[in-house]
């Protein structure tokens, strides 16, 4: 039995319960085998994310433009999770398409690529936390069908919302009382042991570092934690360069790990809008491995039954 | 914006989301229409839960006999999530094999199958609840790939526990605070609610009711709530004749609206072994159809967009 320090989730650790004989494969719905799904072209005639296709999206809010063509653009979600209406929760929703090309995905985009991507989440988070009444403002990405994407084109979405969601509540409260009980900073404690404990250590950067959290929920999740307090709007050129830089080596070797392109959720925690304890919280990403499907025990007990040993996934991981 | 009334989800709601272009098809991956995993012969050679495998399994700890065969049984679980280890998390592990039948499932039960299950289900039940340090006895059923099933033949799983789960304290404290904030008893209440209601009503029973709930975290999730408080190991014959009844009848009409055999998981929700609240708690099932993935925004938010409208789903799963 293992508590994620982040979440405080219970884990309970059976490994050889990956051994089980099973007439159900686990899934290969994730962008690669999946011959329905693999996408190989660069355009896409009725994907309205692709190049030549604009007219089919609501509204441009931002843009980055390459020497002829948009490399990467934000614009206003058509089937929107959230309004404006403010009636009930409301806010605004947000895509940001990560390339040009239909083809694309964290697989294997460039350096480039993942850099714009970055730049245009932090304008858009910088732009969107400034509206009247917003409490907080939600990053995520679905890739592949069973992350729950609609569209296969690389895509990320931001939601700005006029509540703290319940699960950024948590993890606040996580954190306070860590602090109670131990004296101590959790983040700044998370980074330190893992730093000491090398072990489950991906990638020690200037600003983040990258590693497999001792105890998890989601199957061979990986973390990416700022080393500093900080938000988005406050990353300066040189933390995007050195996100994108984990990006794009991350997923090669995810890549590789899996043998196949898996379907995953990547998702950004971080301060709500007003915050006062910065030493109590750090921006962090969970990406999450949608691989595994969470059965009936689970559901039934919000307990999480884990097979995958951090430390091996951290060796293969690991790189400079 | 909803809350479920019984677990204290914030729930989004936004039909119109329905309405998204998709290159992804929602997934089929259920029993019915994914030929690789569709059970179709009475008799698999390599299934361990098939008439005349017994030998693949461990000890048999309960029977119920045919004139010829047995009809079902329960055995201990080959590949525990928990174990008898009292150094961690402990408790036992058996499985429920619901008929001898490997093409059997809660679509095409019979009246005396389903019987059959809730019996041994409470047996094992009393059985497993005796164990000195036993918390919690937990029963659920994974059915199809999507479901986290490894196995298709059609089984359910208790397992006992030394700790109330998470989730049943959420529950419970949700019945706590609505009793302080109320002065009413949250199950009486919402059992009378639709009652009154009677739109989202799906069968009104001697012992228990059937009905779509105002606001779930999942999309087309069917609740049943025993009327008065009273564990499994306290049902009568008569008891177990109206569940038996209401899960035949349920899954006709829901692979009817489906038109599909989906991918579902069954879970129970009852007291712990040791609890005092009677009046603020009630026997409940989740029947939770795993058609629909969670995407980022639910993951990383803990908030849920639902699309089912639960008086239009009611409606078509009426029966008398």
């Amino acid at each position: 039995m293992r508590r994620d320090s982040i979440t405080g989730d219970v884990i309970i650790f059976s490994s050889y319960r990956n051994n089980r004989p099973r007439d159900n494969r686990p899934s290969d719905n994730g962008m690669g085998k999946n011959i329905e799904n693999k996408v190989l072209d660069e355009y896409e005639k009725n994907c309205p994310f692709c190049l030549g296709n604009e007219e089919m999206n609501d509204e441009t809010t931002d843009v980055i433009n390459g020497e002829k063509y948009w490399e990467c653009r934000s614009v206003k979600n058509k089937f929107p999770i959230l309004d404006m209406d403010r009636n009930s929760i409301y806010g605004q929703h947000e895509v940001i398409i990560e390339s040009n090309r239909h083809n694309a995905n964290y697989y294997n985009m460039s350096q480039k690529e993942f850099e714009n991507t970055f730049e245009i989440l932090k304008r858009r988070f910088v732009d969107l936390s400034k509206v009247e009444g917003i409490e907080y403002v939600n990053i995520f990405k679905n890739s592949g069908r069973d992350s729950g994407a609609s569209l296969n084109h690389t895509h990320s979405q931001i939601i700005s919302m006029n509540l703290i969601p319940p699960e950024i509540i948590k993890e606040i409260e996580v954190s306070r009382k860590f602090l109670e009980n131990s004296g101590k900073h959790l983040y700044e404690n998370i980074v330190e042991t893992e730093q000491i404990f090398k072990k489950r250590l991906v990638f020690d950067g200037e600003f983040f570092i990258v590693f497999i959290p001792y105890a998890t929920r989601y199957n061979g999740e990986i973390r990416i934690v700022e080393k500093k307090p900080g938000r988005i709007d406050a990353w300066s050129d040189e933390h995007i360069k050195e996100i994108a830089y984990i990006y794009k080596n991350l997923f090669k070797k995810w890549r590789d790990y899996y043998e196949d392109e898996i379907a995953f959720n990547n998702v950004l925690h971080t301060y709500p809008v007003n915050f006062e304890e910065e030493e109590n919280f750090r921006t962090h990403f969970h990406i999450i491995p949608r691989k595994y499907n969470f059965g009936g025990f689970e559901l039934s007990t919000n307990l999480f039954v884990c097979g995958t040993d951090p430390e091996e996934l951290a060796d293969f991981m690991r790189f400079e």
